[in-house]
Parts: structure tokens; C-alpha cells; sequence
């Protein structure tokens, strides 16, 4: 089925590889001259111009919400551009949270037409400071919001609990009739959707509005955002950075305000590490507690370690709200994996939990010891934490070195062949961390079926001992309970200049062991300020591997200047709402205490 | 480690293979003369006249509690011989189920070594009889008896939910101290357990008492049970029959009063149907419901088909009760993979289900339909479903063959190349089942990486249909909701002559889908009373495949004189609550109205 988008599209501008796949990444790919008119393009390049003419065609539907000229590729720090499109009532409504919008979008404050063309106007300009967004149907979008203010009005009554939200759907997401190309130039118009992936179906019919796809890197397994098609998705904060990934343009989108809630995927931080790097809030849950159908990606049928569809969102009850809106429709109806586990929204609220808490400190893997601000973070934090009443004792960390190797191997049980073969059908190269992840598997053949079921059992050995280890806490609180969450950094940098990330050991290792992680925003660097009070917190020991090495190395406050501040916070498996619960009240310390 | 049990034993008697093996399986191997001295026992076989002489020394430290002669072989009913050596007192216990007996216990009317004594001497007779046990270790159940008692007299207070109840144990679960040879000789006394399964560290926790493992057949992939250390197991209703498998120990041995609980192991009706040819209750819930680490058995890490462990009892509430204990000890913060759910009694007790409930009939899964009597008990208890005011549809068969083929492709991914190679060590042959069961993966390669991805996803599609299935009966009940649970047989024969076993189909069919099942009795088939009333009931209609012809071909009331009935009821996934609640209220209506 083609999709519907080719109608309308103006022939595709002849683009060779090097205006594509080798754009500076601060130079949008969508605004770049065809100035080299290419008489032989490979499969992926024809393909990779014709989806960009397609999005371009799209955004220039309404020219009148895009940037008046290009900008110069060497501005940096972009969040904020959009909002110089707005209008006033605009900019408030795209500073506002997705719980407060519903709240005043169902009393008709706001209708979700304007609420629409808020998000619509920020996602433009968004896209054309950052690269962040696949699918562009803008129209759609308004037309949907127009019906439901006709609902709301004929009705009194909203269509459910998001009535006229906005959503964004990352790329490898289902979206009825949309394409799913997922990073890949091999599957792009030939994957369009023709159904809703559930978590679609379910803000559907909660009342969510869709008006873009965000882009995803190539393969999927990387936590930056780079593919074949579109290029980089760059850092709003500072375009020079990575916005993270693999869910990058969900990250790049929200952070300029052209969206309030996206819809991520993580299998090894890919939530998570675009919500670090943007400034964000990220969840990945346990395993099957959220909708999880009606993604494509390679490896369908993998199950030696499976992925989370989470939010990303710019508060931290809008968490919750997302998973108490998909929860509400008893999804374990509708997908045979999911647990038959209802949202308990009081907890998530923390009601019921003790007074005083304690939280377990992980502050160095024992691997990559994290950049000087990331370690203030935690002692800033920790020090809010005692203020205000709360334990905090140390997490001793476990093998992460040892977690690192087993899920390097469950991710690639094929030794990554059909990652290459996918990358085949167009004559796709891997892009850079695509490269960077596939050479784990240093070109080994498939595992053997018995020695996927050792891996296995190598992964529930190790689960176990780490559930020994967390109960073993018990030992050290002053209340006797095991400690109720772990804070932790999300990764050892702020995000990294493209092409540079190195060490997932802090994001996947819950992946392994299956337990829920949030991350929530500190602050941003100023490396003015840091350069003077901080600098001297750089180890002196000498580096424990060439990893570390290399992190270290590229320590420097200017690198990351504007970048993003985040931590993480880790509960138990299938204690999602205990975790926001605590996350809520380390949030009132830092409020109170810092 | 070697087992202390091998201190005691006497050297053991050469045993040839024929008179291992091939014993006839109405006669007790224990008790098999040596009659051909064999000079050149291969090692399985002298690991098996080992393991014996073992169980017969330990046996015969009680011999008081043994029949005082051997049993004529053509002696077929025998479940109530065991009563021949009981006291009235004794008989009295070893008549009620777990659920009175603990209550009993707990106010001391029983005390725990004369419930431990009861149960062992039935034990005892129950082994004679069918060959129904591996390890016996009664003196140690009497001293932890004893200090049961002296622990609720000195303190008034029992240790636990299970104070003094005896609770039998299938051979693969780990019982720290105790061998754990799985029914292969490849195994014997190199499996000796340094440590409680986790089911079993519950059990122990809540005041169970230990004193038997049980057998299971060589593989444990097997509905019957044999194995080339003991021989077969046989059915105390009728010895020419199979008491079922693969916890087929667990089903004579109840059956013969000489246990009021035990724990099975089941990944394609090897809880069930033991339980069925028992006449028991047996329940197997959901993956990862209940404790399920600590298990030996081939395949560790195959994750594309989970078993299940589960209670085999004398009464649909001590299923209740098993489930209610195991949970009440969180052990979701013990072993990884289980689901943190909390058991809900309220519920498995009925309270808050509909008055009217709606039950879907399956009474023919369009492969193999069940012989006259299960199609009889069918009837009857819909009728009585009906009297009783509930609603039953029919649920139409979906795919049951299509359903055999995969899930036996899943049991087999490695083309049963693991199960050769243990059999090989001690150079042991496949039993009769073993050897049906392997011919399935017709000595093909193991599946390869991407191949195994692709049956995971054929099984998820599967379940999705059969999730949309169930969803669709909202359009054929009358309350417009979906029915509550699926009534149907579960197996199409009564327990089968042995080594006759054809059809899984009725019970793994619950295991694809990964639905709780729990098996309940209506009766005994008397061949007398069945052939003058229901011998009309044969099909007319020509044997839709070879499987079908096979079994039709078997049917004679004769046959199956003695066997138990019994029928399946099914519910939704993790909804083992409900379900108990469910057939709480069919077992009113058939006490009601049948």
C-alpha cells in the first residue's frame, strides 16, 4: 500500500550522499541545496530523497509557521526558537504539561484546535532546527482536533481522559496509514501502517491528537539518532550534543516545545537517555506492564531481553498520567503479554508510603566513573534527600561490567545478521553507532539454540543475585526494609558531541535485571560556571579501562555547554507507581532543600 | 555429595533390563525377583538396582506398615487397600483434605506426628502398589513432626499456615538433602539437592511436612509415567492403566490416601492430567504466577514454552490454599521472573463474581473427540450449569492441531538433542513415551537463532487470536460481557492402558495460550453399568485422522473399568482467583442439580 503522503509530494530533489547522510548535523537535512545532481544513486539515497522531499512538502503546507530564513548553522543553543513563532496564549499553552492541558483543555479554557496548532507551529520550527520528526500530517491533526471540539461541545463531554492532547509517536510506532520506515531506508514506503500499534489505539481512544512521527536511529539499537534517511537529529540545547536515543526525536521535539507527551521505546536506555539529554521526564517500566504491540523493529520474536514502550514527558505526574490513562483500558484484554496488573494511582501519588524513605546511592559503576556534573547532581541531591529527613546509604555496584557483556550478547543472540541483511535490501551502510553496536558482535556466527538457553540462564542467575543484593539492603537501613529506590546517573556524560557515546552500563543494566527506572531533570551546565567552581573534580586516579579513558578525555564544561543535567531513579520490578511515588517525594526535597 | 540415604542400603541386586524395564506394570518393581543375573550391566542399570535397593531399604525400616504380602498382579483396584493397615483414627486422616487437616492440627485435635504416621504408612502400602515414589525419608518426617508438636505446645502458636501438613514432593523439584534423579538414571546420585526448590522453602516455612519424593517419567515431557530407574508407575484404580504424567507419582499416591497435597510440575498437562486420572483437583496457573525456581529438568533456560508448578489435592479449595500460602510469602522478592501479584482469597472464594455466570462449552477440539463417558460428564454438568440459572455457549475449537504442531516445535527447538545427550551419559534408552514424544522432532537439526525468533512470533500471533476469540463470546452471551471461563475435557480418553498415551491436545492447548486450568473429578467409570447405557454413543462418522482412529479404535468400557472422570475448566490469563471462584460455583450447581 502506498501512502497517502506520495499524492501530493513534488518530485524528489536528486540528492547525492554526501547532502544527506553527511549534512553537518546542525545543518537541517531538509533545507539543504541539491547541489550535486548524482546520475547514479544507490537504492537507500533514492529512497532517502524522496522521503525528505515528502517531509518537506509536508512542513511547507504551512510556510507561514517555518523560520523566516534558514539559521545559521553555528547557533547553538535552539530550545527556545520556537516560541519566537508564537503568540502569547501560545506560548502558554506549549509551556504547560500535558496533566494541566487535559485539565483545561476539558474545561474548553483551551480548545484542542488552538491546543493543536500550538504544538503543529513549535513541531515546524522544531524540525527545522533539529531533524526530529519522520511523518509530518499537520492537517490530519487539526481536522481531528476540530472534531473533537465539535464532541466537547455537542456533548458536554470529553472523549476520554487526553481530549485534544497532543501526542507525538515515535517513528517505529504503528500509526494507521502512516509509514513506519523505523530508521531504515530498506523499509521505508514499504512499511506503512494499517492498523494502530496498541499504545496508538489506546491514546486514540483516550482522546489523543497525532500530528508527527519522530525520528529513530537505524537498527534501533543506539543511543543517539542517526539513520539513512533523515540524518542526525541534533541537541536543541546545543546542537553540537546528541539528543540521545533511540527515541532522539521525541527528545529534540519535546525540549522545543513542540510536544507535551511523546511516546518512546527502551530496550537499553533508549527512553531514558533521550529524556537525560533533553531536559526531560522518561519512564521505562517493568517488562509487559505497558502496551508493547505494533512496533516494527528487527528481532521480532526476540524475547531473551524485551523492550518497554514508555513516555517522555516534562513532568513527572505526566508519568503517571500516561500509564493510568493506558492502564485504564485493561490492555491485558487486548495483548496476550501484558500483566493483568491495574494502575494503582494513589501510590504512584504517594499515599501509603513511609514518611521517611531510603534510597540506595549508586554514584560509580565501577566502570565508567560519571563527568564531574553528573556526580555533583548526586551529591546535591543526596544532600536534599538527608535535609529532608530521608536515608540514604550506598549502593554497591554489582557486576556491571559482567551485565554489560550478557546483554551485549542477548542483543545480537544472531551475531546481528538480520540487521545487516535489513541494511542489505537498499544497500544501506550502518551509520556510525550502528556500526559501533554491531561490532560487539565482532562478526560471530548466530549462537546455537542450547547456547541461547544457557545465556538465559545466565540472565536469571544474574537477576537473582541482584534481587539478593537489593534485598540484602535490609542490612544496612536504620528501618530494617530494604531501601525503597536507587539513585543513580543515567549515563556517565551529559550528551555527548554525535557519534561519541560509549557506555550504556547505567541504563542497561535495569534492562537486564527488569526493573522500572525513571529519569527526571537537574538542571543545565553552564560551562561558564562550572569551568571556575568545578574543574577540579576531575579524578586523578589513573582510568580503569579504555572506556573510561575515553570518557574521561572528553571532559571539558565547554563540550557540553547548555547540555541537559538528569538523574535516575530505580524501583523494584513491577513497583512502577511506588517508584513515581518516591520520585515524587525526592522532588519535594529538592524543591524544599536545594 | 553423596546421599546420606546410601549409607544404610544393602548391596544392591543385579537387576537385568528385563526385569527393570520390561516388568509388567502391574507388577511393583521393587518387588521383581532378580531372576537373570546379568554379568555386564550397562551403567543405567546399575545405577537403577541401586536406587531401588535404596527406596526398598528405606522402606523396610518400617516394614510393620507394609502389606504383608505382595499384591496379586492381576489385582487392578487398589486405591483403598492402603487402608487395610490404618487405624480408624488413621483412616479418618488420611480422608480429609489439606484444608481441614491443617485447621485440625492447629487446634491440636491432630497432632502432627500421628498425621505424619497416617500419611506414611499409606505412603508406604500406596508404593507396594503402584511404584509410586523415589526417595522416602519417613523417620525424618516423624522428627520434624515431633517438632512440630513440641514447638505449638511450648509455644501455643503453629509455625505457619501448613503447621504438620505432610506434602508430597514430584522427584524433579530440588528438597535440600534428597536426590533429585528426575527419572533419569543419567542423573541418580549426581543430583543430590543442596538446597529447597522455592516452593518448597515456602512449604517448609509455613510448616509442611516432608517424606516422600514422587515419581516422573524420563524427560518429564511425557503423560505418563516410566522411567529407567523404577519402571512405570501405575494407577491405583485400575493398574492396566496409567495414572498419567509427568506428575504421575503425585496422582497414585494421592489417589491411594497417601498424600493430602502435592506439588506437580506442568508444561502441557502434566499436572492435569494426573489429577484427571487420579481423581484429584489438580491447578495449573499461569507462568510465573506461582514459585517455579529450583526445578532440575533438560532445557534450563528455554523460555519459548514455560512450565508451571502447581498443587495436585482432594479438593478444589486446597488449590485455593496451596495458592493463598505460596503468595502470602511475597515471592516475587525471592525468584526474578515471578509476577508480583498478590493472591486475592476473596475472589477464589467466589466473593464478587456475577450471580449469573456464563461458561463456554468446548466438547470436541475437532482433532480427537473424547470418548462417551467425557462427553457424558460434559453433558451432565451443563445441564446442572443450567438448572443452577448460569449460561452456557459453545466455544468453538480454534486451531487445535495447529496448536499441537507448534507448541511441539517449541518443546523440541533444539530437535531433542539435549534429551539424547543426558540419556547417553549413563547409556539409558528412551522409554515408550520418551521415544513418541522425540519421534515429533523427527531427527531434524536444531532450529537456528532466526528460526526460533519466528516461532516465538508465530506463538504470540496465536495467543492474540485466541485472546480475540475469547473476547468475541461478548456477542453470543446474553450479558453482553465475555464468558467466564471455558469448560471442556481434558484429555478425549479416561487414563489410558499404558504407553498408549496420543493426545496432548486438550491440555497443552492451555500452555500455548497460557491460561490457568484447573482439572476437576465427577466420578469413576463402572464398564458394567457404561456398556448397557451409553455403548450407542461411538461416533458414526468416519475418524477425521490417524490420531482420532487410533483413540476411537481404543474405546471399550471395559478397558478403562475403574478410572476416574474428569473435566477441565479454563480462565483467563492470571485470573487464577477467579477461576477458582468459577468452579466454586459449578461444583454448587453439579452438588445441586446432578
Amino acid at each position: 500500500m502506498a501512502p497517502a503522503l506520495l499524492l501530493d509530494v513534488s518530485p524528489a530533489p536528486r540528492l547525492s550522499k554526501a547532502s544527506l547522510a553527511l549534512t553537518p548535523p546542525d545543518t537541517p537535512s531538509s533545507t539543504s541545496p541539491a547541489t550535486t545532481p548524482a546520475p547514479l544513486l544507490a537504492p537507500w539515497q533514492a529512497i532517502s530523497a524522496q522521503k525528505i522531499a515528502d517531509r518537506e512538502a509536508n512542513l511547507q503546507r504551512h510556510p507561514e509557521w517555518r523560520l523566516a530564513s534558514p539559521l545559521d548553522p553555528n547557533v547553538k543553543h535552539v530550545a527556545s526558537y520556537p516560541f519566537s513563532k508564537l503568540t502569547p496564549r501560545e506560548r502558554e499553552i506549549v509551556s504547560l504539561d500535558a496533566t494541566a492541558l487535559t485539565e483545561l483543555l476539558a474545561i474548553r479554557h483551551y480548545s484542542a484546535v488552538e491546543v493543536a496548532t500550538a504544538f503543529c507551529k513549535s513541531a515546524a520550527v522544531a524540525q527545522d532546527l533539529t531533524n526530529c520528526l519522520t511523518e509530518i500530517f499537520f492537517d490530519e491533526a487539526l481536522a481531528q482536533a476540530a472534531e473533537l471540539d465539535r464532541h466537547l461541545q455537542e456533548t458536554g463531554k470529553t472523549v476520554g481522559p487526553l481530549h485534544g492532547l497532543p501526542v507525538s509517536i515515535k517513528d517505529h510506532v504503528l500509526l494507521d496509514g502512516k509509514d513506519t520506515s523505523t530508521g531504515y531506508a530498506s523499509w521505508a514506503y514499504k512499511s506503512v501502517a494499517t492498523k494502530d500499534a496498541v499504545v496508538v489505539s489506546l491514546l486514540r481512544k483516550a482522546g489523543a491528537v497525532f500530528y508527527v512521527k519522530t525520528a529513530n536511529p537505524q537498527t534501533l539499537l543506539s543511543l543517539e539518532t542517526e539513520n539513512n534517511i533523515y540524518g542526525r537529529t541534533t541537541n536543541p540545547f546545543n546542537r553540537t550534543l546528541t539528543p540521545g536515543g533511540s527515541s532522539g526525536g521525541e527528545s529534540a521535539l519535546i525540549a522545543c516545545h513542540g510536544s507535551p507527551l511523546g511516546v518512546g521505546t527502551d530496550i537499553g536506555g533508549s527512553i531514558r537517555i533521550p529524556a537525560a539529554h533533553g531536559g526531560l521526564y522518561g519512564l521505562k517500566g517493568s517488562v509487559a506492564r505497558l502496551p508493547h504491540a505494533g512496533l516494527l523493529g528487527s528481532h521480532d520474536g526476540m524475547e531473551a531481553i524485551v523492550g518497554c514502550v514508555g513516555p517522555l514527558a516534562t513532568s513527572a505526574r505526566d508519568l503517571g498520567l500516561f500509564c493510568r490513562v493506558m492502564l485504564q483500558y485493561e490492555p491485558w484484554y487486548i495483548e496476550p503479554p501484558l500483566l493483568n496488573m491495574p494502575w494503582n494511582d494513589d501510590l504512584a501519588n504517594g499515599k501509603g508510603l513511609p514518611s521517611k524513605l531510603c534510597f540506595a546511592l549508586l554514584s560509580d559503576d565501577q566502570v565508567v566513573l560519571p563527568h564531574p556534573p553528573i556526580r555533583a547532581a548526586l551529591e546535591c541531591t543526596k544532600q536534599a534527600l538527608l535535609a529532608a529527613g530521608h536515608e540514604v546509604v550506598e549502593w554497591k555496584p554489582m557486576d556491571h561490567q559482567q551485565a554489560w557483556d550478557l546483554i551485549a550478547k542477548l542483543y545480537l543472540l544472531d551475531g546481528g545478521r538480520e540487521y545487516y541483511e535489513t541494511m542489505a535490501e537498499s544497500g544501506e551502510p550502518p551509520v556510525t553507532m550502528s556500526k559501533w553496536i554491531l561490532d560487539h558482535a565482532n562478526g560471530r556466527e548466530p549462537y546455537t539454540v542450547a547456547e541461547t538457553f544457557r545465556l538465559n540462564a545466565d540472565r536469571e542467575a544474574f537477576r537473582a543475585r541482584c534481587m539478593a543484593h537489593w534485598n540484602a539492603t535490609a542490612g544496612v537501613t536504620s528501618t530494617g526494609r530494604p531501601v525503597d529506590a536507587i539513585l543513580c546517573p543515567v549515563a556517565p556524560t551529559l550528551a555527548p558531541p554525535h557519534g561519541t557515546t560509549r557506555w550504556w552500563g547505567y541504563t542497561s543494566y535495569w534492562n537486564l535485571v527488569d526493573y522500572p527506572s525513571v529519569v527526571f531533570p537537574t538542571g543545565h551546565l553552564s560551562s561558564e560556571d562550572f569551568s571556575t567552581s568545578r574543574a577540579a573534580e576531575l579524578p586523578i586516579a589513573p582510568a580503569r579501562n579504555d572506556i573510561e579513558r575515553y570518557i574521561r578525555d572528553q571532559w571539558s564544561p565547554q563540550t557540553y555547554n547548555g547540555a541537559p543535567i538528569a538523574l535516575q531513579l530505580v524501583g523494584r520490578r513491577h513497583e512502577e507507581e511506588k517508584l513515581l511515588g518516591v520520585l515524587g517525594r525526592l522532588e519535594d526535597a529538592i524543591r524544599t532543600h536545594s
